[in-house]
Parts: C-alpha cells; structure tokens; sequence
C-alpha cells in the first residue's frame, strides 16, 4: 500500500501541544519514564492521562479518553511508555487509531516508525492528522559555518551516557527563569523534545550535518538571553564521541556544566573503558570547545546522587567542590550546593 | 509511479567491477576527477571510457560503447563526471539508459539518487540492473563497541578538508603493497569508494552510528595485515570534526599520517578559522585516538605540494621534516622522501 508521506514537526521544531499522556497497558512505572519525565517537567503541556485498564501506572494527571482530552484542548496523544524493544504492540494500536479519530496527532519517541503501521498510516491519513516521529530529525539541517552567534549558551557534557544531562539541563533552565533570566531548554533526544515541545533528535542526525544540526538548535538571540541545552553521550565514549563533539562545536557554549554518576566506574555497556574522570572532561571540553567559543569556561559539576543518602551525598558534593574548585550539586537534593552552580554559571 | 527498491550496494560493501568510464558531454576535464581518479588508481578495474560525442576530454582508456563494454567484461557503468551542482542532466539520460539496456548496473556519487529519474527507475527494472549511489550507506551499521580488533591499520588526517587525505592513502596502500606487504585501501568518500570497489560514504552515516561504521569498515584481519584508511573532514574543521572523530575512534589507527597544504592558512569555505599547525593536529590526534588504541602513532606528514617548483617542494619538505623529526613528503614527489615516510609508517 502506498503511505502518504508523514508529517514532520514544523521548520520552528515544534510539536503540537497540550499533550495527552499515553500509558498503554505497562504495569511497570519504569516502562513509562516519558509520561513521568512530562509530568514532571511540563505538567502545564499536558491535560490528562490515559491508560489501558487498570494498570496501576499514574503519574497523577486526570485520567481521561481521547475524545475527552480532545475536548479539554489536546492536540496530540504522547506515547509515554516504552516496551522492551521500542516497538508498538498490538494491543495499543485501536487506542491509537481512536486518538487519531478523536483529532489528536500522535507523538512518538519510540523506535518503530508510526506509519509503518498500515492502520495508524490509514487513520491519520482519513482524519487529516500527523504521526510525528520525534527521533526523525527536520529535513532542512545544512551543514555548520561555526560563525559566533548572539545571545549566551550553556551546554551539559558527561563523562558517559544517562547520567543526566538532560535532567541537570532542565533543572538550570527552571533555576534560570526563577531568578528571572530568559531562558529556552534546548532539546537534542526524544524525551527532551517532547518535554520541550520542540528540539533536534542529534543521534539521529547524519554526520555531516551534525554540527549545523546544533547551529539550528540555538539560533541568535537576545545579548542576555540563554539557551540551556540537553547534552547527548560523551567526548569519552568510543561509540558516541561524534554525537557529542558536533553537538558541542554546533553549540559554542559560553559555559559547559559536567554531569557524572560518581558510583560509576566504566563506560555503560562497553568492555574495558575506563571512565573518566571530572578533571579529564573539563579539560577535553575546554581544548575542543574553544575552536568555536575561545571563551568556553565550566560553570560547575552536576552529580547524580540517586541512591545515597542525604547525608553521604552532601559530604561527597562538599569534597569534590573543595578538590575540583568548582560547584559541586545534585539538583535534586541540597537547594545552597545548587545555588552556588547557578550562581557559577551566570556569573 | 511507485519505485522499486534500489538495490544497494552488498553487505561486503562491494561495487560491480570492472567499470566503463561514463564522461558525458564535459568539455572541461576538471570536471571528470572522478573518471581520472579511477583512471589513475584503478586502470585494472576500468575497461574503458564512454564520451557523449567530440568533448576533447579523455581518461587515455580506450572509448567503447556500454554494449561493447559489456561484451569486454564490464559489470557497471560509473558516471566519472560532475557537474556544478552535482545533478544528471537530460543529456545524460539516453546514454545510462543505454547502459542499463546494455546490461550494466550504473554507479554514481553525484547527489541526485539515481532512482528520483523515473526513466532510469523504469530502465532500472526492466533490466534487473543496480543504480547504486554510492553516497547512500549500506543499511546494517550498527553501533560502535570500541573492541580492539586485530590486524593494523593507518588513518589519514588533514589540516582541513580537500588536501590530499584520499591521494595520500592511495599512494601508502600503493607503496605498502609494492613492498610486499598485506593491505587493503579502506575507502571513506565516493570518489575513493569507486577506486576501491566498496567502502562506506561516512559524512552520510547517521551520528549515533558513526563509529561503529568505522568499525565495520575495517574488520579483523590478520596480524601482519594492512588497513589503509582514508580520512575525512578534520578535527579542526567546526562544520565536520564529528565525522573525522567517529572516524577516528571507530578506525582505532595504530599509525596516522597528517596531511597538509602549505598554502592554505584558513579553514576552505569559512570565515575566520585559521588553519591549525601539524603540530596541534598530531597532538590532538593522539589525545583523542588513544581512547580505542593506545598505540596511536604518528608516522609521518604529506604535504600538497602542487603549484610548487620541485626545489621549493623539495626544501619545504626538508626543512619541515628537520623541524618536526617526522618523514615530511609529497606523495608525487620525491621518490627518497615518500620512501621515508613508508618506512616510518610500517616501523
């Protein structure tokens, strides 16, 4: 059959919102990291939630049908669940095909194409809606000129992979609005976009546009405006170091903020490497950052503490912050030690 | 009208050999570098060259209509010009039309895809015959793992793009071999792809995967066996240090030769990048190459020489080699300097 081709998210990057949360049948909170991390970070983007049966899964929204949500002023259903795999069972598909029936586009992060669904393709093809792939980038990315652009820019780095980047990233940018700054949270992977409403999916780029990919991301602004960008992989991990490179050339932060899991001691999912250490990504960062930004610096160290206590947790922030001379947070825990980063970053 | 599959290039990255030589209707040879390119390194894989009419431009191989070419052996016929814009104009249409009829697949790197020509995609199907763009990677890279593999492998790096990085892995392998070693030439662009009859386009592959084509590019081979890579882009080039990185750590070179223009003193096509030193270039080099081979070496630099007077040539390369205590050559000069910077890199 032939597919009339999927709509993608606009030139701006944006992605229809308020948002439906999708929670399919997962009974298992973990599945449904998505549907909490918008719960969490854009609760005013979405208006309900929608399970399949009782699945005992909430992230606390109302609970509502498509037709409902519609009827509240959704625009699209997110699927905020993700099975092993990435793929999008069977049985959510009728859950699916009524959103797009009830006129809601849908979002999705997963790895599965929606439209190589036949009857997702049919449906959003009958009601006139979109099937938006979130880690399918938009097709007009050109390649880098590494010209200076306005407006200032920081950017999370890592010394691997899911340590939280995009979590330290969103949590400056929140710091940053409260304290009345202008300020965009940049979105680089699928979580982030949805969240932002917006964004690059930049693993999904093809090299050679990966660093105007990053240009695109954050184009000229206000002189005091900043944009706050998602980091994605590490300078240090031998599959992913591409990613981060064009992202950082493509950024030009004026400060880096480093993210690090300090109970990990090797490169997720490799044999025999290493991590490095804070000081080492500080230093690569700064050497390979300054070709488009001379005046790159490190605002601060962001660690991610889950699963020590408060007290354990604050002791070692303390000491990295005396040995490394910088700020040393968790944004979830200790408000001064993350005031300190914030402040460090602005200044 | 719905397109068949283009049928891709196989698994082994493999292209149909032995070529005719397509030079359309260019009258300005600087247009046909990829027909003197194969020409020049790949005169065993051609049988001969095909022109639309007097065009005065010839690759010195004998002209041969596809059918005569096919009856002589060939497998495809590869578009060996370019024109500004990279596009297949009308002229050309008839003749790869021909070919397909002829019996020949046709290959090409300019940008427009060979099956977007519904005459050519009709022509395509009739004949059971291959359009392959060789700008498109092959479908199954996955991503890197960082692994050591066996066997040995040299990269070339640059300054910057367009200095020589192909040309001076075609004359190592050449050499290599010459001296009886075991080596193939790794091919990473179009160009070099058709010389080499495989390879992967890597400014094409997607970022999450760049990497791990690398790696895929040159597998395990036997110890004493050569991988001559050629290189991309650079990692001083602020539009595709991404690829050059992935490139890197994914090629995990035990040598590298730095190729350089001496006349060029900013970045091709952008403003205000000055060119760094080969000394910056190896140091870099070796700071990011170490983290999948901590072996990395640097064997030598090639130079561009072209414009230059032999004696000027000469005693540039000199007088670099002195200051930099490295085999300083220009491949297409100077038989006893090149034979040193050999001799460096197989050390």
């Amino acid at each position: 059959m032939a597919e009339r081709p999927v709509r993608q998210p606009a030139d701006d990057l944006s992605l229809p919102q308020p948002y439906l949360l999708f929670l399919g049948d997962v009974t298992e909170p973990s599945f449904a990291k998505t549907a909490f991390g918008l719960a969490d970070w854009a609760a005013d983007k979405c208006v309900g939630e929608f399970a399949l049966g009782e699945t005992g899964v909430s992230t606390g929204l109302p609970e509502m049908s498509p037709a409902e949500a519609a009827a509240a002023g959704a625009k699209a259903m997110v699927i905020g669940v993700a099975n092993p795999g990435g793929v999008i069972p069977e049985a959510w598909r009728a859950a699916l095909v009524d959103a797009l029936e009830a006129g809601l586009d849908i979002v999705s992060g997963l790895h599965n194409r929606l439209a190589s669904f036949p009857e997702l393709a049919e449906a959003a093809r009958r009601n006139d809606r979109r099937l938006i792939d979130v880690r399918v980038p938009p097709p007009d990315i050109t390649v880098g000129n590494g010209r200076k652009r306005s407006g200032k820019r920081l950017l999370t780095v890592g010394t691997d992979c899911a340590l939280g980047k995009k979590y330290t990233a969103l949590a400056l940018h929140r710091a940053f609005v409260a304290r009345g700054e202008e300020a965009d949270f940049r979105a680089t992977g699928q979580t982030g976009i949805m969240i932002a409403g917006g964004g690059i999916p930049m693993d999904a780029v093809i090299s050679d546009f990966e660093a105007g990919a990053a240009e695109k991301l954050s184009p000229d602004a206000a002189p005091g405006h900043w944009d706050v960008i998602e980091g994605q992989g590490s300078l240090f991990n031998p599959a992913y170091a591409a990613v981060s490179l064009g992202l950082l050339h493509g950024s030009q932060p004026d400060v880096f903020v480093v993210c690090h899991d300090p109970r990990r001691t090797m490169i997720l999912g490799l044999e025999g490497f290493a991590l490095p250490s804070v000081e080492d990504v500080i230093d690569l960062t700064i050497r390979l950052g300054r070709l488009t930004n001379p005046a790159i610096r490190c605002g601060g160290v962001s660690f991610n503490t889950s699963g020590m206590s408060a007290e354990d947790a604050g002791a070692l922030c303390a000491a990295e912050s005396e040995r490394l001379g910088l700020p040393v947070a968790d944004p979830v825990r200790g408000e001064a030690n993350f005031d300190r980063l914030v402040d460090n970053c602005l200044l």
